[in-house]
């Protein structure tokens, strides 16, 4: 994949041709909806590699920072995600991705989604804020579906 | 707001007070939906002060990675977000904020979304993609709302 880093803004923006932003790290960030539910299931990120993968297969790749490597995701789970629609923003820096999740959920925690906890408006917080729990029930076993 | 730099993955992960894990700059990374449309509005960053700011007031407030400075959404083009539920996910460095986007649009380019363009899935991503423009209309424009 070209990587267009001499475009300008204005073609990033207008271009009908993609043209990603890498960060310093080589990374895209990457949200991941669900295509039935509409919210939110991870925010993780792709190198080129794993963005090449995506758009190729459409199932979804991406880069662990931690692990430091390339990562189909579900490839240990089984709950790979198939990818309906991949969009990119406006400074082509960030990729929206509409998934069919496969398996009961997207998070390692074993939730279906990794965002399963708010933030109540209005605390002050400059204090320990309390989390709620909210649609926070397992859907899977984290320790048989990653085995260590 | 205390950076509980000590607290384990455990604790991030199952804990229920708010410890947000910034990156090397300081930063998390923001999702925008729309609470209406559910879709992606756009992506972005929050600083500590970012965060404070948007979980005391209800308002989303980000940090501007190029201008380096924080900044009120709308605060220029009146095109505010009522924030209507904030969440974190389960390592804590990502957020996902449900909003009420006053005015037509989120986008500065003029759009709803800053996410109006799809990338057609099994393209051979190698060679330069064409992109295709969807939900790309223009809902105010960029020139009066933001002036130079």
């Amino acid at each position: 994949m070209p990587s267009r880093l001499g475009s300008s803004p204005a073609d990033a923006e207008e271009g009908a041709i993609l043209a990603p932003k890498f960060d310093a790290d080589g990374l895209l960030t990457c949200v991941v909806t669900d295509v039935h539910s509409h919210g939110v299931l991870m925010v993780a990120h792709m190198n080129a590699e794993a963005l090449r993968r995506t758009i190729e297969s459409a199932e979804a790749w991406f880069y662990s920072r931690s692990r430091k490597e390339l990562w189909r995701k579900g490839a240990t789970s089984g709950h790979v995600q198939k990818v309906v629609e991949l969009r990119v923003d406006c400074d082509q820096d960030a990729i929206w991705i509409k998934v069919e999740q496969a398996g009961a959920g997207a998070c390692h925690t074993g939730r279906r989604s990794c965002f399963y906890r708010a933030v109540p408006l209005g605390s002050d917080a400059r204090d320990g804020v309390a989390l709620e729990f909210r649609e926070a029930e397992r859907v899977f076993d984290p320790g048989k579906a990653y085995p260590r």
